[in-house]
């Protein structure tokens, strides 16, 4: 006869041999180290909770304390590769085997430890695909996460980062694996519950709050006059005709300097109303100035922002809010929402191809995707119809009668011809592929590609791929909005011009946009001090981006 | 000042209102229709948890006795419209606009009710495109679910049919809306906790369980000789080569034969441990057979099925299961594995058309599709490497770089080129493109599109669509599979050859297969007692699936 509940029996396990370390659910932070080597096993996978904002930092420090004899070869199943440690462990020996998401501050380290062999790599994940293997072939024996606060029956209180933490914990206890979480403090009584105590199996008082890193906030000081150009273009030549309502932005500075346009740009068009209204969208700081001018009706976030949380607690209209006042996010379900319910994602990237293919991957750093990919991508299938979805099909796709044809999903590539450092955006060849080649990988790591991009918006012009009827036209249309890099020198002048004049490409002047308009003075907030004014106080920046 | 507390002070007034009727938070179930009037508002956007399993039935009885001079309006947004209760609240005028997934049982008389005016139709959605809406245009301000119990705080315990409730209260309860669980009783302490109180408003004890439909259990004594040869010819000719382990299974004969022919038919092939190890599925009662003989490794649930409910707690090393012991369900979670994290979908259809589209609805039935779309299509965008996708991939795409070159997802579709009643699988147009007409809809009710399509499979053969390199060569591959139907019988015959000569079609004899071989007795159980013996008694069917 079978034994079928192995699984159980190894977590019963787990638990007595942890229990020598605890009272009732807690353990003591000073015997963290012995209890993860007492709880854990070789080979074991885990869940370490780095998702891109909070972290589960003194777990992860108790891991990289590990005596490698003893727990090895351990498996990491997590979204975010963020603190030192995360690499260190691997260093260490303590693990081998990664699956992943995102490594912004450690993608260098992690391109060379991948170069080195210090690292087998499974995959780079994008969240959603990460969270879905969870439930498949990823799921993690052991999760050690973050939240604020605990009770006595291991109940826990996420606060406004809830982020990963309920899909996690879902995945491990529910096929019994054990969950571990580092609390702040444990108390007598919640604000609320955001993971119920039975799914919780030890609790870590770290007696000082999880680290969280401010990701998504942009100084508006650093905002140039070529991104509010930009800026423009995509507000009056894409928002506009297509009526996007429902969208995701990326992270970046030119995604800001629309945010930060909408109330007096977007205001002076009339596009109150009309534009931008519903928001699946980390609460971007940036944003500030038009919820306050009444623009937004509804925003579903991933994860918090430092210093947002009282601007968001008071603005529950607005933000998703619990019985205790403050933010729930939840990533896993605002991805969802960014794949499945917006009509448009913007973001930038560092390298575009003559096909329409961008990363952010270079050869000497390896940064991961997080989510862009997933809300940077038309998962096509069978979708509800909405009217810039509906447009954007009929443009690309005009033969197909109605019924039969489907939209699109705008995927709006925004960024300046020259970036940091006089790096060109665009590329004959993205690095990811040389990348690739390196390190033998099956599939070179490609953010966004090129058939999901509708429109390129340089301050050159807006490139709209929709309208390209072969992959010759894609090419020039791109070239046709690359400036004076060596591929915006290497057009088919003649093409381009004809596809300016079918609206392929427009300039800014075809837009009836004037360049020496473009002007700082537009922004609703020109520094950080402005959307802490603008918020009447409630937004606290932190103190790095504090200059008064 | 913009008072940006409104919802707050909305739900305020409603528990305010609904505290008139309540202990604490319990209502008793006879006060039910006149606490709905008091707590409802007209237009109210509606969550009335209607899963294509399990519903809260007694809810929906209540909200269809409500006085619709008091209540009216109402925007229902739900992914099942299952019980008549359903669509008499549009029949009453309660309700009147409606944005759903699926409609089994009520297929015909929703179809009739769009006809005559009586439901102002949103759209069909996809279930996980429904739950993305939930938290960005379509949030639910009231939702009225259901759980097996409660305590005296409003925890609720849903047993093993979680399926949409987690998603629905977080959407709703953090948006300012007001939770209702209908529960079968309210006790001093819970199995476990699966909805945490502080979400939940009221709970109303029924006095009885909710109603559950058996959706997912298929007789293996109706499974047909022509069906056990498709079966055979999908895992010589699919599951084999491309060596699919992590797939889901649509609901259906041909899948259940599948299910039936792993531990006889796989088993003689040498298939155990290289295909169907990890499942994104509902617990199919006709896997029984081939998790005993150890085929299965994992199975993640959309929701429960009746009768499975000791099973499933009994083999807690293949399914999610809880502290309490019993499934663990989540219909979100579920659906981003089939998304994302499977290399597979394969199921049945109404109609396949010369392109590849195909749809259940007909002029008369608009049954929804539920999961179908979302599991039956590839998400493109960026997606983690398999072997599986990266060989479908390749098939399909030749010509470019590896290392730029995306895998397909395995979409297949399975059936007999004549259907119930004799009626053609195959057609010139798919009935959903004249109901779109008639209802003046802007899309066509298509399930999944052509060109997500890898594999028709039927009797006469299995159309490879990946290796069809333009429009002719896929209708004709479709042809040449579609056997005497009408379009089959309208082949170019020589070009149907050419095709089997490269493979892009082949016959049961090309795979080694006869067809006088397709016999019942090659099924692992032939009969409901042989699955509920194969279960050592824990299965324990539905009466009406009983004759013994």
């Amino acid at each position: 006869m079978r034994d079928w509940k192995t699984q159980r029996t190894a977590r019963e396990d787990r638990l007595a041999a942890g229990a020598r370390f605890a009272r009732g659910k807690t353990v003591a932070v000073d015997d963290l180290t012995a209890f993860l080597e007492t709880v854990l096993r070789p080979g074991d996978r885990v869940c370490l909770e780095g998702d891109n904002q909070k972290q589960a930092d003194v777990l992860a420090m108790a891991l990289a304390d590990i005596d490698p004899s003893v727990i090895h070869d351990l498996h990491m199943v997590q979204s975010g590769v963020v603190l030192p440690e995360h690499l260190d462990i691997f260093d260490k020996g303590i693990a081998r085997r990664l699956d992943y998401s995102y490594s912004g501050p450690q993608s260098a380290r992690i391109a060379r430890m991948l170069f080195g062999g210090k690292i087998e790599l499974g995959a780079v994940h994008t969240y959603l695909e990460l969270f879905a293997r969870y439930f498949v072939d990823l799921t993690p024996q052991v999760a050690l996460i973050a939240a604020v606060s605990a009770d006595h029956e291991g109940n826990l209180y996420t606060g406004p980062n809830t982020e990963d933490t309920p899909t996690v914990v879902e995945a491990t206890s529910f096929k019994g694996g054990l969950v571990i979480a580092q609390v702040a403090e444990v108390v007598d009584k919640l604000p609320r519950v955001d993971i119920p105590g039975d799914q919780v199996h030890f609790v870590v008082e770290a007696k000082k709050p999880f680290y969280v890193e401010p990701l998504f906030t942009r100084d508006p000081g650093a905002i140039t006059e070529t991104q509010i150009l930009t800026a423009m273009m995509a507000i009056k030549g894409i928002y506009a005709p297509y009526g996007v309502k429902r969208l995701n932005h990326g992270i970046g500075f030119s995604t800001a300097a629309i945010e930060l346009l909408l109330p007096t740009y977007g205001e002076k068009l009339g596009l109150k109303g009309k534009i931008c209204t519903h928001w699946a969208l980390n609460p971007h700081p940036t944003l500030i100035p038009a919820i306050e001018a009444g623009w937004v009706e509804q925003i579903h976030c991933f994860g918090s922002e430092v210093g947002m949380d009282d601007y968001l607690a008071a603005r529950s209209d607005i933000y998703f809010t619990g019985a205790d006042g403050s933010l729930r996010s939840n990533r896993a379900l605002c991805q969802t929402a960014g794949l499945y319910a917006c009509d448009m994602f913007i973001g930038s990237t560092l390298q575009i191809d003559l096909a329409g293919h961008s990363s952010t991957v270079t050869t000497d750093r390896i940064a991961g995707f997080g989510g862009a990919p997933n809300m940077g991508s038309d998962p096509r299938g069978r979708r509800h119809p909405s009217e810039p979805w509906l447009k954007a099909g009929a443009e690309a796709d005009p033969g197909t009668p109605a019924g039969l044809r489907r939209g699109r999903k705008l995927v709006v590539q925004i960024g300046e011809t020259f970036g940091d450092a006089n790096v060109p955006l665009f590329v004959e060849q993205l690095d990811a592929l040389a990348l690739a080649q390196k390190l033998d990988l099956d599939l070179a790591p490609v953010m966004i590609y090129g058939d999901d991009v509708s429109h390129i918006v340089t301050e050159e012009g807006i490139a709209n791929l929709l309208l390209c009827r072969d992959k010759d036209e894609r090419e020039q249309a791109i070239r046709g909005v690359a400036g004076y890099t060596e591929i915006g020198r290497g057009r088919d002048r003649r093409m381009v011009e004809r596809l300016r004049e079918r609206k392929v490409i427009q300039r800014p002047e075809d837009l009836g946009i004037d360049p020496l308009e473009a002007d700082r003075s537009m922004l609703a907030a020109r520094s950080i001090k402005d959307l802490a004014l603008a918020s009447g106080g409630l937004y606290r920046p932190p103190s790095k981006f504090r200059n008064w």
